[in-house]
C-alpha cells in the first residue's frame, strides 16, 4: 500500500510518501513541503496548494490519503487557512476516487511514539528511526506528513484492504474501481 | 458584469448569479444551493460542492466570483465545514482565471440593507426590492448568496475593473487574460 500524508497549511503545506504493510518494514519515498506566498490572494494560494498536490498525485500514484484533521480550538489565527489546504488536499484525492483518511495529530502521535503529547522532536527521531533514515525529513511539516502516512498504515491500512475488497466485489469483473491499481 | 455569489456551507451553499453595474437596476439570473448529504463522508461532501460550484459556472460563466469571509470565532460546530466549503469555491473560481472576492456578512448587510446587523428577514426584503422579485430567493441561503453578489456590484466593481484594465494592459495584444470575455 502506498500513502501519501497530508499535514494541511496554508504556508507549508507537508507531503509525505510511505509504501508498506502492518507487519512489513516501511519504505518513504519522498517527502516535502508545497509552499504558497504569505503575500498572496487567498485564492492564488489556495490554487498553489492544489497543483502541488496534483503533481504529488500525479507523480506517485498513491492507493489513498491520509490527511490531519483540523480542530477549530486550536491555533485560531492559522485555523481556517489550514482548514481551507485540508479542503484542497481532500477534494484532490476525492475526484481521484482515492479513498481519504483523517487522523488526529494525537492518533499520529501515538502511532508513531507510543504517546499521544510527544513533541516535533520526538516525532522527528521515531520517523528516522522507523524509516531508517540517516535523519528526520525536513522542514517539520515534512516529516508529520511522512509520521500521518506511517499512522495510516498501522492503523487504517485493515479498514482499506476491506473497502477495497468490497468495491472490487461490486465492480463487473475486469473493471477495476477508479484509483484501484493492479 | 455577471457575479456569482457564493454563501458557503457543507448542508446548504447558497449560489445566486445577479448581472448589473454600479447606477443600473441589478438583474437575478437565477438563485439555489449546491447541497450535500449530513451523513456522507467529508471527501463525498466537498467533491459534490465542487461538482455542484462547477456545474452553475459552467451555466451561467460569472465574469467574477464572491465569497462570504468565513471567521473562526462564529459558530465554532460549523466554521471547519465552513472554511472547507469556501475553499472549494474558491479554488474552482481561481481555476478559471475568476477573480475572487471575499465580503464579511456586515459588508453584505451594510451594502443591502444600510445596516450591518439587520436579519435574515431585512435582508431577504431588501433583496426582493433591490431585484424587483415576488419574494426573496428561498432558502435563506440563497439570499444570502444573492445579497453578497448585489453587495460586489456595488462596493468591488471599481476594483474589479481596475484589476481587469491592469491585467489587460499587460497582456500582449490579441490575447485576452484568462477568464475575460469579450
Amino acid at each position: 500500500m502506498r500513502v501519501l500524508g497530508v499535514d494541511p497549511g496554508l504556508t507549508r503545506c507537508g507531503v509525505g510518501v510511505v509504501d508498506g504493510a502492518v507487519g512489513k518494514p516501511l519504505r518513504m519515498i519522498e517527502a516535502g513541503v508545497v509552499r504558497t506566498p504569505a503575500d498572496a490572494t487567498i485564492d492564488a494560494r489556495l490554487l498553489g496548494i492544489e497543483q502541488g498536490i496534483e503533481e504529488w498525485l500525479e507523480r506517485h500514484r498513491p492507493d489513498c490519503v491520509a490527511v490531519e484533521r483540523v480542530f477549530s480550538q486550536h491555533n485560531v489565527s492559522t485555523v481556517m487557512g489550514t482548514a481551507q489546504a485540508s479542503a484542497v488536499a481532500i477534494v484532490c484525492a476525492a475526484r481521484r476516487g482515492l479513498p481519504v483518511t483523517l487522523h488526529t495529530p494525537s492518533e499520529v502521535k501515538a502511532a508513531v511514539t507510543g504517546s499521544g503529547r510527544a513533541d516535533k522532536a520526538q516525532i522527528g527521531a521515531m520517523v528516522t528511526r522507523i524509516l531508517r533514515l540517516d535523519g528526520p525529513p525536513k522542514p517539520a511539516d515534512a516529516a508529520d506528513a511522512v509520521a500521518l502516512a506511517i499512522c495510516h498504515i498501522w492503523r487504517g491500512g485493515a479498514s482499506d484492504r476491506l473497502a477495497a475488497a468490497v468495491a472490487a466485489a461490486r465492480t463487473p469483473a475486469g473493471r477495476l474501481p477508479r484509483g484501484t491499481r493492479r
